[in-house]
């Protein structure tokens, strides 16, 4: 999406590669809200590490990122023996896989470039073969959420007021975003509409990426406290809310996303206010029957305890704003049943949250 | 309440008053939970200040300040003129009165001290009086929530898991507090339970005062993002809320509390936990006819767009957490309707919040 860097406005996707210098180029997330940047990782084994350190974070771009680093990792290699030349890309698919374990998104990405590599009978072909499909599979992510924001910018009217939660943007993505699909697509369409983000505590992604990327595309919006979204709606201020998912079961149309997402959803059903999802498919669990079986997990107790920001002198830092003698519970996702969704935006068009089992023929192949 | 310094446990009450010195003596709030610190005030005009600068906060311990702070101006008053010292007197009161304009119980504390003053027929005594009338309006609103605490209890079993949300403890109050008095009272019967203090963004109060209150007491707690509350409460963990209320509707069983609140309760409402608001007889509004009505302030967007605390330097500092190029929203408080509320804590006993009107005349002169 577009970002405004002293006053020059231009394009940019959270990964891209760069085969001059073979490197994975990122903007670095850590520095986001107070400072934008371009990083650019020099072997696989950097990119890996920006996975792990999250300089780059969100299911689709860790996917790209992972499939271009599997491709910067075959690019490395000298020599034409394709038995070394598979076991070196066994090291950086390894390597790549386990820089954040519990992450679905790279090994899937990774799997499709192996798969388009094995038409090659040379190292060479192999190589080309491999950064043409980690090409593809970041087009295709960012097919997809144009896709989601075609469908999605249908439900927004000029003058609504749509309630954000955590970041589902485009820097969670390759570009565009899943929950911010539909904004963009509507303001390309022209209509005007007011976004409020949710701070989302702990870690505070709407107010500090979800925030940043609507300030850059000049959509109005204001930060709330979690605590104000109830009141906001009782008073008749929300017409809408749109949040992303990490993981939606495909037999119950549950919902895994950002702690707080399931309040929301709570909160939009007492009020009658449509309740959407917006989800590429990769998203999609089809094997599991049950969301109370999603195990939540507990994240470190210092994300509650204190926040990051930047202090009065400019500098990055951590301040404690709990009491010091007192610890903290912090589970990071929480799951919202179907009954409480209104709807499902897919690239494949939007679906009742029960409806995704039987149309997952389509769903599946819709890429 | 007990507070423990440098390993000896001693007991505080929020405000109270030092004939020798004729000085207010407060909790300097703005420190807590990082330092525990007793000031003095000088005279009534730093007095109001301190009330101005929320060293102290919450109703009953700014209204004991209050009627503290005009017994410690008549007492500065040297002569014997009445009509001199009633004129002092009414500088006095429109000093306090004004130091936090929108704010009832320091008005009404006054005007307990001024109506005992009456009594008096020379200078020295209605001094006398004056300062008689202050500690009883002190003792008054510790023997309240203590009553809260008896009444309250009673709902309390070993085992459970109470949420509670910002702080309605002791430091709000002159002691004991009311969310907090149940929880007390049933420590003190040995009762054993575990407390989820809200964070309470964007001002925090849980995670500062409730869980610094909570630790000096050794009741065991956890801090917890005001998104988990809704997670918890899915999960089976959360088997009562207890909260306190700036302003209850007598008429109608509304309870106007700080923001977040509300989200609490319809939260418990999905979940079937009781939930229980536990106020002072001072808190109760008997003309207003709707919540609707009640005006919510608008508070500065400072509060949403970062956070004070200790850096690792252990200096007090605030960060800016947002977007720099992002605007916030800050409603303060939220109403919350009586279908809500399983029950009302007060001082004269537990009602349903539609209850409260045909016992008003019970509940008016419960004192």
């Amino acid at each position: 999406m577009n970002v405004t860097l002293r006053g020059r406005t231009e394009h940019f996707r959270t990964v891209t590669f760069d085969p001059a210098t073979n490197s994975v180029r990122l903007v670095e997330q850590r520095l986001l809200p107070h400072e934008f940047k371009i990083v650019g990782t020099k072997n696989f084994r950097a990119t890996a590490a920006a996975i792990t350190d999250m300089i780059v974070r969100g299911a689709g771009a860790i996917g790209a990122t992972a499939a271009y680093g599997l491709a910067q990792g075959a690019l490395a290699f000298r020599g034409r023996d394709l038995g070394k030349f598979s076991a070196h890309i066994e090291t950086v698919y390894q390597t790549l896989a386990t820089a954040r374990p519990t992450a679905v998104d790279p090994v899937n990405a990774m799997n499709d470039v192996r798969a388009a590599m094995r038409a090659g009978e040379t190292v060479a072909e192999q190589q080309a073969l491999a950064l043409a499909a980690a090409e593809e599979f970041a087009n295709e992510d960012a097919r997809h959420c144009a896709e989601i924001g075609r469908h999605g910018a249908k439900l927004i009217r000029t003058g609504m007021r749509i309630l954000t939660h955590c970041n589902a943007g485009w820097l969670a993505f390759v570009d565009i975003g899943s929950a911010t699909a539909p904004l963009y697509a509507a303001q390309a369409q022209g209509k005007k509409f007011h976004v409020f983000c949710d701070e989302t505590r702990p870690r505070s992604q709407g107010a500090t990426l979800t925030a940043w990327e609507l300030a850059q595309q000049k959509i109005p919006h204001q930060i709330i406290a979690d605590n104000a979204a109830g009141h906001l709606m009782q008073r008749g201020e929300i017409d809408m809310v749109l949040v992303g998912s990490d993981r939606t079961l495909g037999r119950t149309g549950e919902v895994t996303n950002k702690i707080g997402t399931y309040t929301n959803a709570v909160l939009a059903a007492r009020h009658k206010i449509p309740f959407y999802v917006a989800i590429p498919l990769s998203t999609i669990d089809w094997n599991l029957k049950r969301g109370f079986n999603i195990p939540i997990e507990d994240r470190h107790e210092s994300e509650v305890l204190g926040a990051w920001g930047i202090n009065k002198r400019g500098q990055r830092d951590y301040i404690r704003v709990a009491n010091p003698t007192s610890g903290a519970r912090n589970p990071g996702f929480d799951v919202t049943p179907a009954e409480l969704i209104t709807g499902i935006i897919t690239p494949a068009g939007i679906f009742q949250p029960k409806e995704l089992w039987k149309n997952r023929y389509k769903l599946e192949f819709a890429g």
